[in-house]
C-alpha cells in the first residue's frame, strides 16, 4: 500500500512510519515539524537525542534499502498544497496523527487554546475535503483519545464509540445509536471531540471511510525497529506539557525526585505500550469500514491504572519518594475507569503489560540518559482555570519541590 | 445594559440592533462586513436596497437621538484586537451572530467548506477564549439551529437541548443528562454543532454563561424599527445560497416564474418571523444562567410547515404555479418535525404566524421590490455530493425553468 503519515515526525508517527515500511508499504510522511517548534519555544528537548527528520529517514534506507519521502506541509495552512499533494500522490490510507496533542499545552494561555484549537480543527477538516475534492477513497485512520467522554461520569464501561439509547416518540419508544457523548475535560481534548462530529459528517455525506483509535496514554520508547540503529531512536519527552504522568515519573525517578501526584492520584488512566500502538495502527488499517459505513472507533489500550498505583509501582521498582501536590487539572479527585477493547484483542493485539515493560524504560532510556535531564522542567506549570494557574504558581510546596535536588 | 452584537450588521443581527437600542440599552457593533463581500462574490444583492452600515447608523442616529457604534473586526482572524476590544468596553453582554450561515454557501466547493469550519469554529473559540483571558463575565447568547439534530431523525419531538438517557454501570442503570445527539447534514449546521461543544467546555470549565438558541428558519423583513426609515431596512436574499425557501418562493411568485420544490417537498421545517426573533433575543438576555450551570439552550422557532404546504400557500396568495426539481441535498426526502418551544412561550412570546404576515411580504417587499430582482440568481446550484451537484447542473428540467420568462 501506499500510506501518507501525517505527523510522521512525531512520537507516535515515527515508530509507525517505520513499522509500515518494515512491513513493505510505500510510507510518505507529511509533517510541518510544528512539534519541534515547540521544543524550541518551551526550552525543552527529547530526553533522547532526536535527529532532523531527514536524516532519520537517510539512516533508515542506509540500513535497510527502504526509502521513506518526507513533505514539509503544513496540513492546517496549506489547504492547496496538501490537495495537489493527495492527487499527485493517491495514497491508499492516510494515518492522521498531525494535531497539538498536549492538554497542559493546550491551556498554558489563550494563545495556546487559539492555537490548538485552530491548528487541529482545520487540520483535520482539510484533509477530510481535500479527500472528498479530489475523489480520492483513501482508508483515513486518525489518533482520538477516550478522552474526550471526560473522566469524570458515571463509570460506566467506556464502549467503542457508540451508545444505544431509546428516544421517545409519538408511537412509542425507538432506538437509536450516537456517538457515545463526550464531555472533554481539556480544551486538547475538546478538539478531538471537535474531530469526531467532523468524521460523522464526512462519512455520512460523503461515504469517506475513517477509523477513529480512542487512543489511551503511550508509553515506552523502543519498537523493534527504532532499536536498530541510535539514530532511528524515538522522542522521550518529559517536561510538564508533553510529558505524560509516566515519563515524568521514570525522571524524577531517575534524578532523586519525589514522584510529584496531583491532587490524591486517585485518577485512573489507560495506558498502550508504543510498540502495541503501532501494531494497533497495522490491524486498523487492515481493516477499513465500508464506505457508507460509520465511522469505525477502536479504543486503543491494554490496560488502566491509578496515577498513585503507577507512582508506587516505579516507586518499588526505583525507591523513589512520592509527594502529593495540589491538582492543576479541573477534573474529578478519583475516578473508576472501564475501557472495553475487545476489537483489537480480538484481531490478534497481545499486550505488552506495564509489569513486564517498565524495567526497560528505567534502564535503557531514563537511567542511560539521565545526564540529558534539566530538572527544571519537570514540574507541570499549566493551571485549568484562572484560579488553578495561580494556585499552581504560589504553592509553597511546589516552590520546595523545585529547590529538591 | 452594554451590549455587543457580533455581526450586528446581518440579517438577524441589524434589526436585533435597533431593537436593543431602542430599548435603551448602549449597543455596539462588532463586524468584518464578510457577508457583504460575498455578495460581491457571488453577483447578488438584498432585494432591498441596503446601505453602508455607517450610514444607517447615522440615520438611527438622526431619528432617534441614539448613538450605535460600528467596530470592524474580524472575530476569527484578529483574536488579539477583540480581546483589546472587550478589555476596553467590558460589555454586559455578548450576543453572537457572527458566522457563515448559508448551508448551500457551505456545499459550494473545497474552498467554501474550508471558509465556513475555519471561520465559524474560529469567531466563536476566539471569542470564548477571549473572554476567559480577559476576565469578563458577560453573558453569551449564540445564534445557533436545530439544523444540528438533522431532519432524518426517528420522529421524536425535539427538546429544548438535552436528553436523558440510562447508562448501564456495573452497579446497574444509572441516568444522565447529554446533550441532544447531533447528526448535522450540512458544513453550516456541523460547525454549530462544533459549537456546541465549545460551550459546553467553556462553560463547564470556566464557569461562563451561555445560551444558545437553536433558531428556526427566520423570515419577513420589517421590525417595527426598520419600518421607521427607508434607509433602515433589513436585508432580503433571494439568491439560491442566501435566500431561505420562503424568500425563494416569494420572489419567484412575484415575477411568475413556478415555485421550484426540491424533491417532493415533503421536508417539514421550523419558521420565525424577525420580528420574534429580535424578541427572544430580549427575553433571553433577561434569564441568562447562573455560572457554573450547564448552557440554557432554547428553541427559538414559533411554528413548522412542509415545504410543499408552504408552496401551495403561497400559491393561493399569489396564483403562481408549482414545480418539482430534482433535489440537490442529501437529505431524507420527508420528514416529520415536532419541536419543543414552550421556554420562549412561557416567557411571554406571542408569535407572528406565518398565515397572518405572509401577505405583507408579498406586497410590502416582494412586489415592491420586483424591479431588482435578477431571476438568474433564484435557482439552488450548490450540491451537496459531487454527484448531486452533477444532477443540479444536468437537469434537464431546470434548464427549461432558468428560460421561463
Ligand atoms: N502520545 C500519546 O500518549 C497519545 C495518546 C492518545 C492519542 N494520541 C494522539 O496521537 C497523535 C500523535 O501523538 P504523538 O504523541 O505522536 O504527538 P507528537 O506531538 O509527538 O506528534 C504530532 C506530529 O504532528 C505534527 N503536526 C502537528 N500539527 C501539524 C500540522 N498542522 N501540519 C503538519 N504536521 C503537524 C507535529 O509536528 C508532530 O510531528 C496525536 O493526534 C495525539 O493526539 C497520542
Ligand atoms: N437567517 C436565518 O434564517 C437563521 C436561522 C437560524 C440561525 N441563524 C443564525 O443567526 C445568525 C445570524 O444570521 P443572519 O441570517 O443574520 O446571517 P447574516 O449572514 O446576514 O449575518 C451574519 C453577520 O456576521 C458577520 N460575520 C461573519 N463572519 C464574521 C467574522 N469572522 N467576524 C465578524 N463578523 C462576521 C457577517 O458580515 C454578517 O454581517 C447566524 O449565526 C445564523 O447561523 C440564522
Amino acid at each position: 500500500m501506499k500510506i501518507a503519515v501525517l505527523g510522521g515526525d512525531g512520537f507516535v508517527g515515527w515508530p509507525t512510519t517505520l513499522h509500515l515500511s518494515d512491513l513493505g508499504h510505500e510510507v510518505h510522511i507529511l509533517d510541518n515539524l510544528s512539534r519541534r517548534w515547540i521544543d524550541t519555544e518551551l526550552g525543552v528537548q527529547s530526553l533522547t537525542p532526536m535527529d532532523s527528520i531527514q536524516e532519520r529517514c537517510r539512516i533508515w534506507h542506509e540500513l535497510t534499502g527502504r526509502r521513506l519521502h518526507f513533505h514539509l506541509l503544513d496540513l492546517a495552512k496549506e489547504f492547496e498544497r496538501l490537495k495537489a499533494w493527495l492527487v499527485e500522490h493517491r495514497p491508499d490510507a492516510v494515518i492522521h496523527f498531525a494535531e497539538q496533542r498536549a492538554a497542559p499545552y493546550s491551556m498554558k494561555s489563550d494563545r495556546h487554546k487559539v492555537y490548538t484549537v485552530d491548528n487541529n480543527v482545520s487540520a483535520t477538516h482539510n484533509l477530510l475535503a481535500a479527500l472528498v475534492e479530489s475523489g480520492i477513497d483513501a482508508h483515513v485512520v486518525h489518533l482520538g483519545t477516550m478522552g474526550v467522554y471526560g473522566y469524570s461520569s458515571v463509570g460506566a464501561p467506556i464502549p467503542e464509540g457508540y451508545l444505544d439509547v431509546e428516544i421517545d416518540t409519538p408511537d412509542g419508544k425507538k432506538a437509536q445509536e450516537i456517538l457515545y457523548p463526550t464531555r472533554p475535560g481539556s480544551i486538547y481534548h475538546m478538539t478531538k471531540s471537535l474531530d469526531q462530529i467532523l468524521f460523522q459528517f464526512y462519512a455520512q455525506n460523503d461515504g469517506l471511510r475513517i477509523t477513529d483509535l480512542h487512543q489511551g496514554i503511550v508509553w515506552g520508547t523502543h519498537t523493534e525497529q527504532t532499536r536498530m540503529h541510535d539514530q532511528l531512536i524515538n522522542r522521550f519527552d518529559y517536561d510538564g506539557d508533553y510529558g505524560t504522568v509516566l515519563n515524568r515519573f521514570l525522571i524524577q525517578a531517575a534524578i532523586g525526585y519525589p514522584l510529584t501526584v496531583h491532587g490524591t492520584g486517585g485518577q485512573t488512566r489507560a495506558f498502550i505500550h508504543i510498540r502495541d500502538s503501532v501494531r494497533c495502527i497495522e490491524l486498523a488499517l487492515a481493516s477499513p469500514p465500508a464506505a457508507g459505513d460509520r465511522v469505525e472507533i477502536f479504543n486503543q489500550m491494554t490496560e488502566t491504572h491509578r496515577v498513585r498505583d503507577l507512582a508506587e509501582m516505579i516507586a518499588g521498582l526505583t525507591g523513589a519518594k512520592v509527594a502529593y501536590l495540589p491538582n492543576p487539572r479541573k477534573e474529578a479527585p478519583e475516578n473508576d475507569l472501564i475501557v472495553e477493547n475487545a476489537k483489537f484483542l480480538s484481531l490478534g493485539l497481545e499486550p505488552t503489560t506495564l509489569q513486564a515493560g517498565l524495567l526497560e524504560e528505567v534502564v535503557e532510556i531514563a537511567r542511560k540518559y539521565k545526564h540529558r535531564i534539566d530538572r527544571s522542567r519537570v514540574p507541570a506549570v499549566s493551571g485549568w482555570t484562572r484560579d488553578l494557574a495561580a494556585s499552581v504558581e504560589r504553592d509553597p510546596e511546589g516552590k520546595r519541590l523545585k529547590s529538591v535536588s
